[in-house]
């Protein structure tokens, strides 16, 4: 096991009707910049229970923060926070609303350009704006980290950063947000969790054998669930055991002591900046490959993720690791995945030696655990993401 | 799933080495109490580490916290804190010294006697001292959360109380300070840190499928390091895997979002008070014998427990639920558990009615899950458990 801090100081509220608990978590005397996506909270409710929960406090509102969200649009909102003199962020909506959240947090007193926190990744640890959320769609699990990714859309960049005084003060989770979402934004909340279990997890082994019990726990529950939950998002038993899961897949706890790899998400970030694609869709497509190309590493993991989640027999480490990944494949068709690259575009032509570029330019040379994933592996990865 | 709030700012420094990190995690110009106990951190080696890393800042010391805190003694300490004005407390031990730290903390600044915290098992919300945690025993999880037991000795009670402003600033846990400890008290943190688990899982299905999970998944890694971990504890893997089991058995987390039961720690704890019995050797007296008792109630889980956690295969869930009993059984043994009473002490006599006696004072009529461990049910459970 590798040597870890763990702090989270995030208080998740969670259940049916804990929207009602608002007025109690966000501080007395607030001057609250609300903020929302395009519009889903106006047609499931909970615009009406939080506006009832806030009776009585003074919001503003700012609305339109898109999927990915645009370091052009949250600047909009960083100005009228430092122009209306407000204290405390509450975004209400999934992954991209509290991404977005946490960009404005860390913006609104930093003293230079702002674009530096993305282009430096830096890592905030003072003078955030405090914020809470009130999560809709449970997928990135952003509702329970200190972690953010923005996107530059003049530039076409998406980039992750954050810090220690990035974590919400509050969250309120009710699983039944879940039950007007459509199909696609549940199949994609399920892959994305998965996904964020499966970088910390397939690695190499280091001993650490509860981290891997709890990853395996996450995995199972979203196999068990996943198809399920996406036809029936009103039971309740479902969607809550779905969004606590979402939660826990990214809230730093199964990280902690072992090695992790994000390449996955490397190479997912470019296909959402340069196509569009939903970032769980862009998981579903390089996942598989990566491991396919990174086997004779992940090997040992591998075999153990297939015994333990697919209950896969047979002694033989490499053929138990390749039936996993066959078996990871059927469960992202099952998903509604659609699988390659060439589903969404036929522009595919220079993907690969533009990814390339890309992460030359900003010196991404050896991704994974232990820098494993080197240029060529990319290469590799990506040619066989295409069709 | 129930609804549920968890919440848990304990910052958690974890391996091998991470004493020396102690001055970063004082508060600077901190005035300290360093509370341990019987004097085993003078003969491991950790009692040099801690005054190295705190070099140059003020220290007080306070030795000679017992086994199952005496309010007797913690009061000396609180009286010591007010007299020197000191403002932070380092607790250097195990479970009795955290919870006596726990203890010292609510009562510096409680205005009235602070017996009452413990009477009217008190949640304290504020006041506290702040306090961080060197732990030396892994067993109780006592080092990330906000609960603590303490006995009168006078009267022979022990008694536990919490609440929010309990949480430890940080603990550092290594892993390797375990390597000199005694057998008999790596045996008692494995069962003690299983029964916690037990207590929370061991109950009836409310379909959280991931608490279950991780319950399971800690359960599973204590019956694969338990006997291992007793005979080579200076193996780093299995200490940090032990280690990190007891803290995830008892920080909240797989107790959010389901029922608990606690009845076996309610009735373990008035062995200890009465024949001074070490907590996790009454924990392992009672536990299987609460599971025969309440089999028709818990059916349902001990089975789960015994297919998932012991590969009992089998249909039949009360078929299953016995075995998985007996399963539980012959692990204690193997952890060197002692089963009965009687091993203990011949003074059995009115042990029964002693219980309920106590029981009966304080109103507790019904323990456990939703009040079923009724004065009957706890009878029958002391009657089995004494030969």
């Amino acid at each position: 096991m590798i040597n870890f801090e763990f702090y989270n100081p995030t208080r998740i509220v969670f259940g049916e009707g804990q929207i009602a608990k608002l007025k109690e978590l966000v501080p007395a005397d607030a001057k609250v910049l609300m903020l929302y996506g395009g519009g889903s909270i106006f047609k499931n409710g909970v615009y009406e229970q939080v506006k009832e929960a806030l009776d009585g406090v003074r919001v503003t509102e700012f609305g339109g923060v898109e999927p990915n969200p645009h370091f052009e649009t949250l600047m909009k909102a960083v100005e009228l926070i430092r122009h209306e003199g407000l204290d405390f962020i509450l975004a209400v909506g999934g992954g991209s609303v509290i991404d977005g959240a946490k960009f404005i947090s860390a913006a609104v007193n930093f003293d230079n350009d702002p674009k530096e926190i993305l282009y430096k990744r830096m890592s905030i640890k003072e003078n955030a704006v405090p914020f809470g959320t009130v999560l809709t769609l449970p997928a990135t699990g952003s509702e329970m980290n200190s972690g953010s990714v923005v996107t530059i859309a003049a530039t076409q960049e998406k980039l992750p950063f954050g810090g220690p005084a990035l974590f919400p003060k509050f969250s309120i989770c009710d699983p039944t947000v879940i039950s007007s979402l459509p199909k696609r934004q549940l199949q994609n909340g399920v892959i994305d969790a998965f996904t964020h279990v499966m970088e910390q997890y397939l690695t190499y082994p280091v001993g650490a054998s509860l981290q891997d019990r709890f990853a395996e726990g996450i995995l199972q529950t979203l196999v068990e669930i996943g198809v399920k939950v996406v036809e029936n998002p009103k039971d309740y038993t479902l969607a809550a055991n779905f969004m606590w899961s979402c939660t826990m897949a990214l809230n730093g706890l199964i990280q902690k002591g072992v090695p992790t790899d994000w390449a996955t998400h490397m190479i997912g970030h470019e296909l959402t900046a340069l196509y569009g694609i939903d970032h769980a869709r862009t998981l579903a497509i390089i996942a598989p490959n990566l491991y396919t190309v990174m086997i004779d590493h992940k090997e040992e993991k591998l075999a153990q993720y297939g015994r333990r989640v697919w209950n896969i027999e047979g002694v033989d480490n490499k053929q138990v690791a390749v039936e996993a990944i066959a078996k990871t494949v059927e469960f992202f068709d099952q998903m509604g995945m659609e699988g390659k690259l060439s589903s969404y575009t036929s522009d595919t032509e220079d993907i690969i030696e533009l990814i390339n570029d890309r992460f030359e330019k900003r010196g991404w040379t050896k991704l994974g655990e232990n820098g494993i994933v080197t240029p060529d592996k990319v290469r590799e990865i990506v040619r066989l993401s295409i069709a």
